[in-house]
């Protein structure tokens, strides 16, 4: 008994000086999810879904290959009931909601879930949500939570159970602390964590300042930008893959058919539109990429996976 | 000068005596567009504009081959900025407004253009339309005449000039009278004519005591139902237009192309689905249709000329 008692001692002691050691040097986001610290991790999530057919086809085409393996969801838009309820009926995948605060096309448009009298400051004069922001655009943050909270509460409603929140456009992390503030705010309500890069700290410092140690941040990001030529598309992401950087990783792709109805919805500017989109298409679901993940030594994680790492440091 | 007094005493003692007879037997509508009493008219009328692309795109392939000549647009679906575009840039095609007040699909739906708050009996628990009216739908007209208001005022602001107004799934006409009177308010306010006909008043009893003297009235509607087998389409069509009575028909056709979109949009049962509108879309733009029309002497009428008529009795 007396052995045992003292065995005791010393292990709390020694379980106490592991835990002043790991607190001085927290895990990395890498180590919390179980790989060493070197660990090349790698989501590859695909925005946009719930805007047409076409994205919702070529996207659970591309998840169900497997190469893909995460994406997020626009609440607002027209094809949100055919995405939602895929994910309903198909609980395994990993998908976010892709919270939304514009209409960005001409020809296919869409508005708030919430009242329109509750967030007029989101909307154009025919209460779509505005084209683009300008300087002049005055987002109220307070309309803002209130249409992103309708848009999570509808989403849930409809039998969604996302595993992430992000940005459209990166709208809450790009336009000012306040509307960091507000995407935070609706992470930690519903307990789900929020896209956010270390690559884009830099560029705005209110993202680091603003957020918590509880906070997830993702070491990388990689999208594919105008500047690529359509010819170099795939060597942009074989380089991109090559050039991986160790931690964890989202790349950002776009996934639709160039059909006659994704072409429609996207016909007057080329960038992110039918051709693009069925260009990621190619290269995600090709055996080029699996091939490139292999030799790379690349691991792909979810989002699930990050909300539900151990968070002990 | 005598003789000319004479002459304008004469003059308006006949047109008096004219005015009399026109009195007491007002010109029918076919005699007011200016055709024979016995003569046979027909609007050819595609319904649904706006709801995809492809409804859009075969509508308007169907409208330039000019067998098609008229049609009406749905204000809150997601593709009506397409459709109001192409009303914008052909001003002289015939185009009224399909007001909606459901959202019949299940994997692709819309809500109101109103504030979600104004109009909340039209709405389901996610804010969208309800997807159909049972007895214990308990619809506001009053949040009908918010709404609908706010369908036409978004159509103006957006470019489109509408010729007429009419209801998707006849939901104004047949639900009772007192939704009735909101879209004979509404045509009265915007001075369109609103789609009713005379085939309805057995069974819709108070269309007609509701009506005014002023108000148009079609003699006749042909529509093809779901008890029409796909085999017998054109059969159907051909009798119809055989059978042709006199006076003024609209015939209400749904166009669309039986592509992937519109596979999707309607893939929960197959009555007005991408199969039924493909057939509709084959049959109107073929030239039996057209032969058809120049056998039986059957003039196109539109929804224009109705509204311009001289109204003089």
């Amino acid at each position: 008994m007396h052995c045992l008692r003292l065995s005791l001692a010393v292990f709390l002691s020694i379980a106490a000086a592991i835990s002043t050691i790991a607190q001085s040097a927290p895990k990395s986001l890498t180590e919390q999810l179980g790989y060493p610290p070197n660990a090349k991790l790698l989501i590859v999530h695909a925005d946009d879904l719930g805007v047409t057919h076409s994205v919702n086809a070529a996207s659970i085409k591309a998840l169900e290959s497997g190469a893909v393996n995460s994406a997020s969801i626009m609440v607002p838009c027209p094809w949100f009931p055919e995405i939602a309820d895929y994910a309903k009926s198909h609980p395994e995948m990993d998908f976010g909601l892709h919270l939304t605060l514009t209409s960005e096309r001409i020809y296919i448009r869409w508005g708030p879930v919430a009242s329109a009298d509750e967030v007029r400051s989101l909307l154009d004069e025919n209460s779509y949500f505005h084209h683009d922001w300008t300087p002049a655009t005055k987002i109220d943050p307070q309309e803002v939570e209130i249409e992103l909270r309708a848009q999570i509460d509808r989403a849930y409603a409809m039998g969604v159970r996302p595993t992430h929140l992000d940005s459209h456009q990166y709208r809450l992390d790009s336009t000012g602390k306040e509307l960091f503030e507000v995407a935070l705010r609706l992470a930690h309500q519903y307990q789900l964590p929020f896209f956010v890069a270390r690559d884009w700290f830099a560029d705005y410092p209110y993202l680091a300042s603003t957020l918590g140690s509880e906070d997830v941040v993702i070491d990388h990001t990689i999208t594919v930008e105008p500047g690529v030529r359509p010819e170099k598309w795939a060597e942009f992401y074989k380089n991109a893959l090559r050039d991986l950087q160790p931690g964890v990783t989202e790349l950002v792709i776009h996934l639709a058919y160039d059909d006659s109805e994704m072409r429609a919805a996207t016909r007057e500017r080329d960038t992110w539109g039918a051709a693009w989109r069925q260009r990621d298409f190619d290269f995600f679901t090709g055996p080029e990429f699996r091939r490139l993940l292999k030799d790379q030594n690349i691991q792909l994680v979810t989002w699930r996976q990050i909300a539900n790492r151990p968070k002990l440091r």
